[in-house]
């Protein structure tokens, strides 16, 4: 087992202010898969952000029923015809060229051609994303619409890859706080050249860890952030984290397909009732709240049985929930800097949940104490909202014992926990109510 | 206690193809009351389609707080005025004559006459259908707007009905099933001349038979279609298949006013939660289901207390819940076929979810497995829905232990529990689950 | 510590018939505080319409966390500007002056005046209603738009107000029943010159005495009308009724902001399954119901912590849910006869159900007993609904012991429980039930 480690950056080293699109103009060219350069070089932008670990794992290793492939790479692709016309091209779109395509150079009849090509019939202006990890292929993805004009009878086939022996990638990133337990943001590192899935989640993650990182708040979890190839990878990190995990993760969250127009949705851990939930429920209890399903992305194989960790997932649309799905038509038109950024707004707010959250009991029996006493309410009575932060402490009172912990109060004032941690403090001091 | 039993066939002739709506030309005319030739006759109409065993039970037996009562008969019956017009006759409604009138001959004043007619003033085109099985009554029903033709003082009354011990008759039909656990398929026998209370679920039931026996499935259970008069046949059938229905029953069903165009409703069982509540609530959870309610048909007798048999019921309008209830414009125009045979398609597809129901334990812990070793996955990535049955296997896998039988897996992921049945006979070749 | 007892009328003395807007010109005018001659005079007009035990509680008696203020009365009170005319004057509106306002007389400047008033910006047409209860000072309320007439740079303030030892006053009136259990319907006495905000609770319960004590219905509870100063009033009421009511109280209301025109609501009790809630429920089956929530009037401090009596909610627009709430605004126009009045009726349905509720065990088992043998059911069969005793006989034995309670028949039935009574007394005959 071969473990390759290393630091892009310092942990100390500052964070440059995000330009959120720039870097997607950076990472969406790159031809990305679960292993090679193209993963390499995403998480040397990611790096180039935040301070990134990378973990390699090498190819063949097996990671539970599956096993880490031969490393793929390709530097050309093309298909031409006999006047030496590219009807192909790689240069064109990393998506051209079926991933995992074995190398090839020959001419080939077009019928042998065209059991090698990949269109979509009722999506004629799109590219597909078709890949072969596990079975040994080779061919091109291509607008149906381009078919016609392949007249000729014989094409020459030129396909520069590579298959060989290497190792997929995963870079991780943490913020510290002051205890051993571990939330986790999890998102993969997806597929070339396709905007909504995926370059969404890393681009909303990175948000989130700048702005965590910049909320000065005083931690305690370690926040660890996961960009990872999906399921293969998963199965590779699941494989040298599993115990960790088990032991120390409260809560984590993939997150990915961020950046489309659909709702965002927070899908539940299979479990359904942990930390983890709680807090993202309390943030999204204005928007979609899902019950945990079989399908869907990583977040299965973290609610698998035997793992059952309680991760859950914030997503948009979804895999296969829009039309541009898997295609060259997943472009900077799906998505949005402000899909981005709400999205990170509310992975924010459950973050800021988490570390909110407390068990209370209430401590004072008896009629309501006389709060103006704490100059906490105005000795002026003029209506009825004449002071939040008092209400806010009465109401943690009179519902700590029944409903226990500060999301639950939260939930039941509909208001966000994080937002109730001023009146909780006042609370205790008052003698009204402790934590347990 | 006299018994009675027959064959009208012989259990291995052959179905032959119905025609439901000359079944129901050939039901509609025949004079059925509780008991009686009318009834017989219904049940010979029923024998000529399904091999029917007949059972009846005598005048004056007591069956629990009820006695079965005299047999009724009728030949004919009209009143006619003074120049012997006859103003109402039996010939040209079954309604006409309240059902289990005493014999009656003689001259009659019209305000005595009066005293024995029945109408509907807010329906005035409707003869209204009225019975008087347990006091001694003779009497006549007619349309409101035809009293005004009554302009005589004296009318002759003719009644030529007998009353006498007899019995009342009861039909059964059996496909058998492996195991001696049995599945009940139950409607009353009814009204004369009434459409769709109460053919519709005879005709319904016709029809459940011939698909279930043609399906060829390889049956659990025994099927049970019992056709019965209402309450007082329930009393009688409940009387002597109590201690065997206790033992044997795991799902029983009253199918009844099936035909007409209100929704398809399924009402839970008093338990709520029995197998034949979960079977019929996966075949119906796009349609209606209903908490039991203490009022209704037949279904309320099964589900007594100290009776309380699982036995649930598909209805659409109901007792009571159209306008031409009950009367003769409950008529061919009431009902439809597409209302007798979808009702028949759900209780089909709950039959299937009985027959298809496993308890399902999860044995696969850890990773996901990888189907395509399996051939059951494409090799070929190219989108999220490219298999199906891979997705069930998965499903059942990641939820079996939690959701425990085939039909709330199949619940949760809003499919058909038999629709899953292969992907659960692949999840235990592959040792994904076990059944339990 | 000082106890005044004494009796308005007798309580053997007929209740005259109430001309409610009557009373409510009556009130209206007082000037009310949470203690003095303007609260004396509204309990005064209370006690002529029904009997009235009034109980003081003195100044400076520690209630809890609180303490009962000095007695406020008020005389007179103006503003003056030079040349003599009434800026503002008490006789215009009791919500003129600052209530517990201190006593001054003498010149001011302008910019001293100002920081004595109080205005809405927002509402520059009302007079808002304030008060300084735990801290000295003095004060004016007026229309916002008035402001401008101020251009003098000197006015004269007089304020002939009191504050010295006195009491609280708080009345009460009983129905007496046969137990000592007890039933308890609240109203705070509130605020002077305002209409929703508080007379609409005092009249509500008026009229519910009324109809009570005509109804010559046998009661098993005793029913205690409370009138009491808010918050206060109630810690002082608490206080010295605590371990009564932990004994004996089986369900308490709170009725208040029953004038308006908004929706009426219940909010259930902060246990939330209490016998009183059970029957609110019920008779608010087709209305609003709400889970307890720590805000709103006195409703709150019944279920504090340590205190937790079975206490729930009548109310409409409730504390801040108007806009002419705490305002001049809330006069005649925003209270109607009407929904005060079917406030009334729906605590009578309360009531009602409070005193016919039962638990209910089911003792006849096996087939539905034929109920026309009883005549309850005609013996002439002419449709579903032929007799509503009967039905509701058969659905009390078929639910009562799953259900347990006449209550929880009821809402199962969609009935009042209260309609059932009649039924429940038949079904005991037939020893179909059992009462436990």
């Amino acid at each position: 087992m071969l473990f390759i480690l290393f630091d892009i950056h310092s942990l100390k080293e500052g964070v440059p202010t995000m330009e959120i699109m720039e870097i997607y103009e950076k990472l969406f060219p790159l031809n990305r898969a679960v292993s090679g350069d193209g993963l390499r070089k995403t998480l040397e932008v990611i790096g180039d952000q935040i301070p990134l670990i990378i973990t390699e794992h090498p190819s063949n290793e097996q990671c539970f029923d599956w096993q880490i492939p031969l490393e793929w790479n390709i530097s050309d692709a093309c298909v031409m015809d006999k006047q030496g016309r590219k009807l192909i091209d790689l240069g064109d779109s990393n998506l051209h060229i079926l991933a995992y395509s074995q190398p090839y150079k020959g001419w080939v009849s077009k019928k042998t051609l065209f059991s090698h090509l990949y269109t979509l019939e009722d999506m004629p202006d799109a590219i597909p994303y078709v890949n072969s990890i596990y079975e040994k292929r080779w061919g091109f993805c291509l607008e149906h619409k381009k078919l016609t004009s392949f007249t000729d009878d014989e094409y020459y086939v030129m396909i520069d890859s590579s298959l060989a022996p290497g190792a997929i990638s995963i870079g991780e990133a943490y913020i510290k706080g002051s205890s051993d337990k571990e939330v986790m943001l999890f998102t993969h590192t997806g597929h070339p050249s396709m905007a909504n899935d995926q370059l969404s989640g890393i681009l909303s993650l990175l948000i989130v860890y700048e702005q965590l990182e910049r909320s000065k708040m005083e931690l305690r979890y370690n926040y660890r952030f996961v960009f990872c190839p999906e399921t293969i990878g998963t199965a590779a990190f699941l494989k040298h984290n599993m115990s960790h995990l088990k032991k120390n993760l409260i809560a984590g969250y993939t997150v990915t397909f961020t950046g489309d127009n659909c709702p965002l949705r927070y899908k539940r851990s299979f479990a359904g009732n942990s930390a983890g939930d709680a807090s993202a429920q309390n943030a999204m209890r204005k928007d979609i709240i899902e019950d945990f399903s079989p399908f869907g992305s990583d977040e299965r194989h973290f609610n698998s049985p035997g793992i059952e960790l309680p991760v859950g997932a914030f997503m948009r649309a979804g895999p296969g929930g829009y039309r541009e799905y898997h295609t060259s038509l997943d472009n900077i038109d799906t998505i949005s800097e402000n899909s981005l950024y709400s999205t990170a707004s509310k992975v924010m707010a459950t973050i800021r949940n988490l570390e909110a959250d407390r068990s209370v009991k209430t401590i004072h029996m008896g009629f309501e104490p006389k709060l103006d006493k704490s100059k906490l309410y105005s000795t002026l009575g003029s209506g009825y909202s004449d002071n939040k932060l008092a209400h806010q402490i009465l109401a943690i009172w009179r519902l700590g014992t029944r409903y226990g912990s500060l999301i639950k109060i939260a939930d039941k004032l509909d208001q966000n926990a994080f937002d109730l941690s001023e009146a909780l403090t006042k609370a205790v001091e008052l003698k009204l109510v402790e934590i347990v």
